[in-house]
């Protein structure tokens, strides 16, 4: 089984490293783009094929050590 | 408009921070995880409502800035 997790900063953090990938699009020449945020894509492989059993899992692995709750939000999906 | 874009690590790449985190998680009980690999995901809002449009400045920002062709590979998908 595959899951993707997709760890981006709340709406309300600063994201400096977005800001300079803004900038750095503008300067080549991308004026359309208004805001770029930046977050990590992570892809995990899993053994079984319990679904549900997976999707508590991987909620558990990011709020313990995958994601900062502070500052970060979560979403995930199980691809097959 | 919002794009997202999903850049990953090409398979026959190494990824040290993705073994990290494989490790990490096997360490805290979830021996499940055969395998983790850990990507960029560049949330962008962009001006504009042409998609194909859209689309190809997107590709373009890629081969330009947002990932490295030699080590990386990416998508991208157009989210409204």
């Amino acid at each position: 089984m595959k899951a993707n997790i997709f760890v981006t900063l709340k709406k309300e953090v600063l994201d400096p490293q977005g800001d300079a990938v803004r900038r750095s699009l503008t300067s080549l020449g991308f004026e359309e783009v208004k805001s770029a945020r930046v977050g990590k894509l992570i892809e995990l492989e899993l053994d079984g094929n319990d679904t549900a059993a997976a999707e508590s899992h991987i909620q558990s692995m990011c709020e313990k050590l995958l994601a900062n709750p502070v500052i970060e939000d979560f979403h995930y999906e199980i691809v097959d």
